[in-house]
């Protein structure tokens, strides 16, 4: 079932998640992030079909987050390294990691990101590179950006975005609250 | 096609993408983090097929992301607010809407994340709270943690993960790189 293109959303995030294809790839780009490189070890490694995976990596080509190079010309063997677009998704995989690890490991973490000098493990949080402080409501939200057209702008004047603090979301609203709604 | 099973693997990547659902669910995660909580809106904004969300909300109510509340008795009528657990995935979010914006939005950001104080556009960036530092190879590296199995334990000591730095990996391979391989 082909479902509804992201792609032609403006939203950001819509096409990230068009582009990189759908669940496989995002292991197969940490993989790859990981120094996996040839068809084999990519296979022995996901326990992936490979016809799936074949589709898979040729995607992360076409879209630009891996790159395909032949390392043996008799056979021809070809190996996939992420391109900087590539690289650049371990943000993403950092976020989905940590986020994996809070949430879903009661055994405590199989994987984790640790500083390699000191052996300390990292505790990754998502700041803004021009003052450093976190990125949360109310303090940053998202808006719309230069390229927003009518109906973006109009969804976020009509709701402002992030508007209710993480402490009021926690909690039941109020009968004022509530009517208020 | 029901798709093989991430949530048994150790990875806390492939957990949160078995928990989480699939492409759909990212976006429903989405809006709901915007404010949006009633059925018909979330159908507004995503264009998506009522059973498709009512599958998607459902999946996500049960997997801890969205808690149900009952907002009208005559007739019974049930919003959907995110839970601590759907509010702490505003990281991924943002990281994929970071990298969206980066790599996918030639005409320019439709939609970003601003101080909502002064209005400048942020830039998200992952980094160690205890230090400050972005969580970039070769400073910080993937690596296994206390409840690591033997797989993953000697998947990490056969490949140093994240052992090549990005200027490395961008580059061909030198002839004397390639014999080394």
């Amino acid at each position: 079932m082909r479902r509804k293109n992201f792609g032609k959303m403006p939203c950001p995030i819509a096409r990230s998640l068009e582009r990189v294809g759908e669940w496989w790839s995002m292991l197969v780009l940490r993989d790859a992030l990981h120094g996996i490189a040839r068809f084999d070890d990519f296979q022995k490694s996901l326990g992936i079909a490979p016809n799936m995976l074949a589709r898979r990596l040729n995607a992360l080509v076409e879209a630009g987050f891996l790159e395909r190079r032949r390392y043996s010309l008799h056979p021809p063997r070809y190996e996939y390294r992420p391109t900087e677009r590539g690289r650049d998704f371990r943000q993403v995989l950092i976020a989905l990691s940590a986020f994996g690890n809070r949430h879903f490991a009661p055994e405590g973490a199989s994987v984790m990101i640790v500083n390699a000098q000191t052996g300390a493990a990292a505790e990754p949080i998502m700041v803004d590179r021009a003052t450093g402080r976190p990125i949360c409501p109310p303090e940053y939200v998202f808006a719309p950006g230069p390229a927003a057209g009518e109906r973006t702008r109009q969804r976020y004047a009509a709701r402002p975005p992030d508007a209710v603090a993480p402490a009021e979301m926690a909690r039941p609203a109020t009968p004022q609250q509530r009517r208020a709604r």
